[in-house]
């Protein structure tokens, strides 16, 4: 066994910013990326935010010669923008869609729309089975005061955990995407440290791009220079991360990204860099067992740090939860009152002035109207509540497994 | 190892009709379920519609001594219902929320409301690894003509595919739940082709209870006689599934059904009867291997036949969406012409008779909540076409892998 020769695969990652009639130069910049994917040919391509089914066809069809196995996966409204390309073929796809997502009513944000999710492929080389994961975070929009950080947690949680459930007959986990986090943040350690999972950015023997491997930089002409005012470098969102199981090694050889304008270009491929690795996967001797990735001690201060935070928006949520509710209270204590007026008016038991009619229609459609959005709102909250709950539980109940282990 | 004893686990399952203010003797059932589970003893109980935490509360502590362990999933607005205890620690959960869950405007139904779910308890007894999914499908509310029968297959499908993923490396998959499906219904067919899960009642050595194994009977009070009335033994829609992979070997020695009025008492524990099956897992020398449940050519039909319903259920949606596409923009078409109007009359253009301003404001905010409603509309049955076309894809690409697998 010991004598396999070592598998090299080479890994593609873009978040592509192909958002119909919102991207800049969405058409030309999908065009590029084909061409480039083409000329290039990678094992393995994991792509977000390819939002239009039409730019994944036309990926498809230009891409059936070198790759020709994909999967596109569906969800949410707009859908999930998670798509992936492989040399190899797809045995097998699976998706979880997040619990929480932001805010439909958060409409310039627009994150609960897409249905974010994780999408896994599984497909098998020389005998090697590769269970690839694909995802897209809730974005972060203001860092000072970031109000989707637990809903990020929240997904970060169950990514770490669909992965520990999914993958355990697979010999090596791969996880690419835009995880919306920097590499320091809580969601990162958490999920690192909770799957095992390393960073290929940290791990490879030979690095060439932007400067601390960042993936949103100023010098790229269609990031918002304001937003990375605070990080003169840029920001480190999209990874690669992989891991081995039972008895096999992988490591990452090289480690690339884009920088800035596509070669011969005078645009990049989208407004975040891409990330290429090139890993090398052996066969060993011994088996590498399931470590989790950080020691327990720190995987547990990790966890109760997480925590914190999803007990924090639980609160958030239970007190949205509460004011939806009082307010959809109040609209339907009006509503009765009017129809009591109404009521009195029509058997006459109010002989003396009348309601001015419209008036007395149009705050009737008023208290309609914020009844159903209320009563709307009071049950999105409810459901977040659920979760958010769910999720600290969950923690906990990891917290103490921790604390129990000898 | 093939010396190793039989391991004899006893399993409950019940759906226990506790919906508050709804359920009839609500309070009196959940305490008489607990005094049995307490006084008889299972290693598993696996219960469904259980939506009030405080019910939950409440068997968590009367049931605290003999089932040390326990966990409650909760999702959606109402919660998922399912819950799990265990005479053996949990070592892990996961939840996997359905993709498509009936409608939100369907208030009469509810199932929306519930975030119908497959919930995941993983233990360990004897070092033989379990484990062990509950889960409550959309209910049928008209056999004849189902609306729900596409979603219910959507779910059927992703629970099978939920098992699959996450069962790799376990030696002994147990399912429990109310399936809401017939034994010959395509959604039980396709579940148990596709996982490989066996019917305890159909393989018990011994059956002790209602006839047929029905759990739905007319002979219980609760139920409602009229829906039963073309199946007068009764319909069977709980079940317990299971399968050994790895080296193991399980047998149902025994199924029991409740049958009616609990012993003693002049209530049953609830609508649905009970399952209760005693399995016997053995380790085997040789590995049983990872087949699947039903003969390949078999499966490969059953899957056509959800395929075709799948589809059917994908086009009503696409009419759906196409439907409260149009009325959106026709209701946005006379929001756009009152305003045309209101502005002429506002500068002066229309001298003449100006509109009755009541009838005026009510036709406006008529548009103004068509407008809404739609949108809520067309924005749901677009999730709704994706998530069905998503399956439908899904199903191709496994009838395609059966026809290529040599």
């Amino acid at each position: 066994m010991q004598s396999d020769p070592t598998l090299r695969l080479r890994v593609f990652d873009l978040n592509c910013w192909a958002i119909r009639y919102l991207s800049k130069r969405r058409q030309e910049r999908i065009r590029l990326i084909g061409d480039m994917l083409h000329r290039e040919d990678f094992d393995l391509v994991l792509l977000q935010e390819v939002w239009s089914e039409q730019d994944y066809s036309d990926l498809k069809v230009k891409l059936g010669g070198c790759y020709p196995f994909s999967h596109y996966f569906r969800s949410g409204v707009i859908g999930s923008g998670l798509c992936v390309f492989s040399r190899f073929p797809i045995l097998d796809t699976l998706l979880y869609q997040y619990s929480l997502n932001g805010y439909p009513y958060m409409l310039q944000h627009g994150d609960w729309f897409c249905g974010k999710s994780v999408g896994l492929v599984i497909i098998m080389i020389s005998g090697i089975i590769f269970n690839i994961y694909v995802t897209h975070l809730h974005a972060e929009y203001c860092r000072e005061k970031d109000a989707y950080l637990p809903h990020r947690l929240v997904q970060a949680w169950e990514l770490a955990q669909f992965i520990r459930h999914t993958s355990k007959a697979a010999d090596v986990v791969l996880l690419g995407g835009d995880l919306n986090m920097h590499p320091e943040d809580v969601g990162i350690r958490l999920l690192r440290g909770w799957t095992g999972l390393r960073d290929a950015f940290a791990e490879a023997t030979h690095f060439e791009g932007c400067e601390d491997g960042c993936t949103l930089v100023p010098s790229n002409c269609f990031t918002d220079k304001s937003e990375l005012l605070p990080f003169p470098l840029g920001i480190r969102i999209d990874y690669i991360l992989y891991k081995a199981i039972s008895s096999f090694m992988v490591k990452c050889e090289e480690l690339k990204t884009t920088t800035g304008a596509a070669p011969g270009m005078d645009i990049p491929f989208s407004d975040h860099e891409a990330v290429m690795a090139t890993l090398h996967i052996q066969r060993q001797a011994q088996a590498a067992g399931t470590t989790l990735g950080t020691a327990e001690p720190m995987l547990a201060d990790v966890v109760t740090e997480a925590q914190t935070e999803v007990g924090v928006g639980l609160r958030a949520a239970q007190q949205q939860r509460y004011s939806s509710g009082r307010m959809a209270m109040l609209a339907l204590l009006l509503l009765l009152l009017q129809a009591t007026a109404a009521l009195g008016a029509l058997v006459g038991l109010d002989a003396g002035q009348p309601f001015p009619k419209l008036s007395f229609c149009l705050l009737g459609f008023l208290a309609i109207g914020i009844l159903l959005l209320a009563t709307g709102l009071h049950l999105f909250h409810t459901m977040e509540v659920k979760m958010l709950h769910s999720t600290e539980e969950q923690m906990r109940m990891v917290l103490w497994a921790l604390q129990e282990r000898p």
